[in-house]
């Protein structure tokens, strides 16, 4: 038997990244759940902000932002930076930042993977601002890639150790892997087949 | 250390969903993971697919579709609906399938929780077809709802038991929760206020 909720944009989980941006040539970061994939040729993805946020005025200004994601041992920094705005705080003196090839995109040294991006697209909904943007460039620490083989790859989302989000207002760890893409399903393709 | 990637749009977890579409008056259900949420109120997500994608045809005619979150112990059924596409495989014969409100968008009894989507706004690039929609009804699984207040709250994710899954083409399972939402980073919220 199925209940009705209303209207309610259950995605779950939702991954929690730390928006990157400069605002008057000062960076600063927010955290956000408004984020996803778009395609991976061409490397697209998204952000989603409200139009009164600080971090919208600086995406605006330059066109450009990071995404940054955390570790769990990062939770009570990137909860606070969810809280707590950029007009107040200088939140990036919570974090030690880096910049790349964009210079207009800061990016957060702790978190195991950042990506620059740029804008390509925005898409207004009521106060919402959609950033649709190009991955420009992939940074990742050091010491979650393998170099067992050649080129280097990222290590399991075990080790990455990611801060998951749900509408229930928590937030939760990954869990163990259980199988491997466009092949889990083999075993039902074969039976299929031979119908 | 960081080490470059290239254009690399490494956004973890991504959430698996299989969206359901009728297409010539018939259900088709496919996985994706471009899916995630654009706000809250109003209530937005969004999809994005290959432009010849067979779900593609159907979103495009009747502006709507379904998304619905499978458990693990579907990951075979899911999987295989990422491998086989609706031009060739009659996939709806793998589910319950149900309508709703909207009747063109077939939903899956066996996801604990599923929405109905009417598109507002398509956004083309490249070959992608980014299909952002309203949040028309929601439903959940009664046995995945607690009734101790009211109105009833959807479980936590280890019971909803999602798939996730990383471009490391791994599917992985929801872990332990670790934190409360606007709540773990007070403690930090008071120490800075303070300074």
């Amino acid at each position: 038997m199925k209940e009705k909720f209303g209207a309610l944009p259950y995605i779950y989980p939702i991954p929690i990244a730390l928006v990157g941006a400069n605002i008057a040539g000062k960076p600063n970061f927010s955290t956000i759940g408004d984020t996803g994939l778009v395609g991976i040729k061409p490397p697209v993805i998204y952000i989603s902000l409200h139009h009164n946020h600080h971090t919208t005025i600086g995406v605006e200004q330059n066109g450009t932002f990071s995404l940054n994601f955390p570790s769990t041992d990062m939770l009570t920094k990137v909860d606070y930076c969810g809280i707590v705005s950029g007009r107040d705080i200088n939140k990036a003196a919570l974090f030690n930042v880096f910049y790349g090839d964009i210079t207009t995109a800061p990016m957060i040294d702790e978190c195991p993977v950042n990506m620059e991006c740029r804008v390509i697209q925005k898409v207004y909904i009521q106060h919402r601002c959609m950033f649709i943007a190009e991955v420009v460039q992939t940074y990742v620490t050091d010491r979650y890639v393998s170099h067992e083989n050649t080129p280097g790859t990222i290590l399991p989302l075990e080790d990455l150790d990611p801060i998951l989000y749900a509408l229930d207002n928590c937030y939760y760890r990954i869990g163990k892997p259980i199988g491997v893409g466009y092949n889990a399903g083999n075993e039902l393709n074969i039976l299929e087949s031979k119908k």
